[in-house]
């Protein structure tokens, strides 16, 4: 299976950790590859730049889902799925609902964990928006500042980690998400020292994508899913454009 | 107070439609705007379509939020809603979330009338991320088709009607909301021949910008619509770009 | 528009503060008048209380509904609301209600800060029973004993403010809202140490009001407020009997 | 026990009714007494004549109160019940909160029968407001006009069956509820036709009232149901001032 | 009326507390039986502990049930409870269920108080199960050790009396419900020091057992809890299985 | 991985058709194997049943857990499924709540439709104690009698595809879930004639637990899975004993 990750972000940084923390975890017979925003944000925290960074998804999407067998949207709160599982036949997962997902396999309440504390309310309109809020046992992120979004895993990793036994102890807890693009890879280290079992987002987007690929699930015909018939647009990028009209992208040439 | 009607759709005649019904109902001390999508799609009428035309409008709103003092989000779904509550200082209101909330201060329940049925689904999401599962009675959509969006209010009058006193009788539905851009403007007509009040969105969000705006709120300084600090970005429209940046925009020439 | 804030309690200068407070705020066109309960408690503050002063609120909007264009239940849990609106073929709008639909259109989750601990799970019913409970992060109310209910907002400033920051540091609140007519006016004199957006309640209600009646929504023939079919009564207060048995009421001398 | 059932609606015959039944289910040491309201409605029928018919519940039992050992609300909806668990020490127990949960120890899912539509909506802020909205399969109500209210179960009979056995075919129903005064003593004679137990809220509040009589619960000295302090009252009547005021009633003299 | 405790666990000293307290509150013309679990564990804690137990029950009650008017399942989290509703034409009531129906007749929202922390997310489930989740203010346990379950109640009595109190000032709640079998009995001792009314799931299930047989609900032909078709099973203890075909068991000879 | 599906019926058929769908979406990597229950019923129909079924699939697990890596639960409703989890260090699943989450990755709603319709409030349970109310569009079964569980899924194909399509068509189904064990591998001959992606419980099983089995979760040392402290137990199994008591097991001879 050819799994591309598309990252929202502008950041190399992230999708190289991205793919390589999904490389990890991957099938012999997954191929990844990762795909950086070509515009955007470096990182996307907050409503506006998910919706704006959701877009981009699309895009992205439209350029390359041809190429692929099922995709994976790289950043929390899941910019652009729902559309991009409306417009494209490949299955398209979340890290957020993804992570959400296969915590309840694991426990009955998960508490999400994040690197600042500002994106709780964001987050839960993920977990609302997948319905889960009686799953979700708290969300709880850093108060504190720390230096860069690259580092912050490190940097932080004993404060990340002390949040995390204070979600099992005092907010009844059974699971651990470890969210956000820039935290990839972290959970595989902190697992020890947390004392109920950790999910990385990126990981099990990895094995969902995995698994509804192998399901084969049909394209709908039916259902708030399907292809929306074609319709003109105007002023999108090309290979959008084609996709939503469904005619042709131009050549490219490069 | 300027009052902008941002239409996320391409369509200068449903801008025109809402900026009309606006008119109708604003206060005399408030002056209508319209702004049609410079790009997009003719009507948004999915997940995806919302997706684009949600960041769109947050594009049309940073070039144009500076000259007025509130703005509605003129399409049903509320596409980019959250997003530019999020960036910009002024009030925005988004057509369903007024028209909702508006229908509950005229009843327990609401029904939702729309012109497809195929945007139930989609307008269920709607009601939930506005945490108002439990004042929705029904959602119901024309099954029949229609010769043009921009005729159907007039075209399928009759059947809307009849669908929306079966909500009434059927449903439980002591408010009818009529929903979509197209439709904006028939409650007025129809009201008579609906048993309950109606509710018309443009009209309803017209009333909650000058509410909202005569209330005059302060700007956050905390929470999760407190105005992100700067950042930089990539490839959005200059005027977006510099919002999120927090540096002025390049002068224009036009 | 005449409006009538209607007031179940006793207390002349509730009354006043709540006209003053309103009339900020009112549009030019609005004429705003206060009625005191003849009768019932100096201030509402349980369910009791509510029960016996909504029952009065109706007999006050009996002698007075067809001297005025809208109404305004001027006590936070909105005593006799809904049976107002039941009753009389104006629109009939409640403080909390009012306040609550204003908060979302302000933030995803709101805080009711009020000045008694004891009435935190009265107000939750109100949360309740207009199906807001999961966009209300908090009810906090002070647990220091004060002077006297007139005083309470000057008295108690510094930690009705202390409170209101606390549910947006603690509890994810996006918008603060003073609750109780003891409160009224204070949102405007907060509003500057508070650090996300402040709804004062019979503000709101006056645009929610105001919003209301500009929509002129039809009397409903149908659904759950339908005024009801004539029907015989007994001992009630003549205004309110003759309202209920569709009769005239006696002509009053006085 | 002395039990009595405060009937808020002034019809002697439907207090005869319930006294009727619950003589007929209550244990050899209860004995049961009824009082009729001696004004308001003769029958409560909306959340308008609740809101009044409540208070004057609170106002018989203010006079009563003394002499029994625990009380019944005798009307569907609960009129007044949450104010009397208020103010007064006894225990207060309604029929429709008796009937649901008496059903929820039947089934997991119960459906109301009542003897008109128009009722549902109103029926349903009462589940909403006992949190029971997951148990309740479905409302239903007679469509049809019926000769009076008092021969109502007589006449209607087989249609309430058919609509009792159609919510246990079409809506999943485990219990049924025969729901409104006017109803009372019929789910004996009906249980034969009906194919899932039957619950009777005069029945079911009798045994819940002996229930919690028997357990003998103390008062509470705080919560949201501590009997207020001290308070001035104007207006009232003068048992119910008395109590609110925690002063002796005047001697009665009749 | 024949009332059996079916004790899931295999503790003599526990059935025999569970039939002392249920006899201090049973009716006169209630005779109370136990049985202890003849295989099992010493005390069900656990969702595991709960599934085995929840069959054992089920076992008892097959051969016993015929000999008995009532049943209860003695103990909290009431395994088995819906099987046997299912299987046995006998009225069979949980401890957990009938605690928290009953609290709902004394306050709004009540609080779990049991005697280990670690019961708290399982006694969720049941809390969820039942649907009353919104009635539910919290669950508390004690988080320190205690000598052993037989003494926990008087070693630990000033602890479990401080953290329901603890839930009355912080978590709003207007009842407490001390749960979990070890606990029979104290509800009484502490009930002065606790400042609500304070449930005993033993004694409530008494109560309610008895209402439920004086009510003489019919035993379902349809829904959900109608006796299932015969079916032939492998292995099950005699009289369990005989019960599930239809047939009678083999004679005992004991 | 050995991956062990514990069919907790006594059909041997079940097992074999279990296996075989299972084998037929499975990785190479993955051995199935399949154990049938030594004693219980042929099918699991019912709460009674789930119970029971519940108990002896932790048996089951008890005697074979340690020469798996992995293991699903073989029956709709997941009897024992908690418990397990509870109990075991492997990954355990359960066909209902893998087929529920799958289908929340392959769109907004799905809806459950099974051989009987008596099945359906169970089911709801089920549903609910996942927490997932609110993704599931509708259940819907059979009410026609058919032949025999082992035929159902060939003689009723063509009833059940109607089903499925009206599932969509009128209830707003996104994905339908093909459940019950009796119908493994319908779902792959059907998708072609049912609008929207099917979900075949037992597949969805399969590559959930590959998943979860790859992510290579910690076993809990806290929360409410965290494995039991050890604990004396009479009259169980051998194995499940011993898992209980944390001792060896007796060597079993045969």
């Amino acid at each position: 299976m050819r799994l591309l990750i598309v990252n929202p972000n502008t950041t190399e940084a992230v999708t190289k950790r991205l793919v390589d923390a999904a490389s990890g975890v991957a099938s012999p017979a997954t191929t990844i590859s990762g795909l950086t925003a070509p515009r955007g944000f470096p990182y996307i925290s907050n409503r506006a730049e998910a919706q704006i960074g959701g877009a981009i998804a699309l895009e992205m999407l439209a350029e390359r889902h041809a190429q692929v067998d099922a995709c994976i949207i790289g950043a929390f709160g899941d910019p652009g799925l729902l559309g991009a599982r409306t417009l494209f036949d490949i299955p398209v997962i979340g890290m957020s609902e993804a992570s959400m997902l296969t915590a309840c396999m694991l426990g009955r309440q998960f508490a999400i964990i994040t690197f600042a504390e500002a994106l709780a309310n964001w987050y839960r309109d993920c977990v609302g928006s997948n319905g889960l809020e009686n799953r979700c046992a708290s969300i709880r992120g850093l108060r504190t500042r720390f230096a860069s979004i690259a580092g912050v895993q490190e940097q932080m990793e004993e404060e990340l980690i002390r949040l995390a036994n204070l979600a099992v102890a005092e907010d009844g807890a059974d699971v651990i998400i470890l969210a956000g693009a820039p935290l990839a890879g972290l959970a595989q280290r902190a697992a020890r020292l947390i004392q109920v079992p950790v999910v990385d987002p990126i990981s099990a987007a990895v094995k969902q994508a995995e698994a509804i690929f192998a399901l084969a699930p049909r394209i709908p015909a039916a259902g708030s899913f399907r292809r929306p018939d074609p319709k003109e647009t105007m002023g999108l990028g090309d290979c959008l454009g084609a996709r939503i009209t469904h005619r042709d992208p131009m050549p490219v040439t490069r």
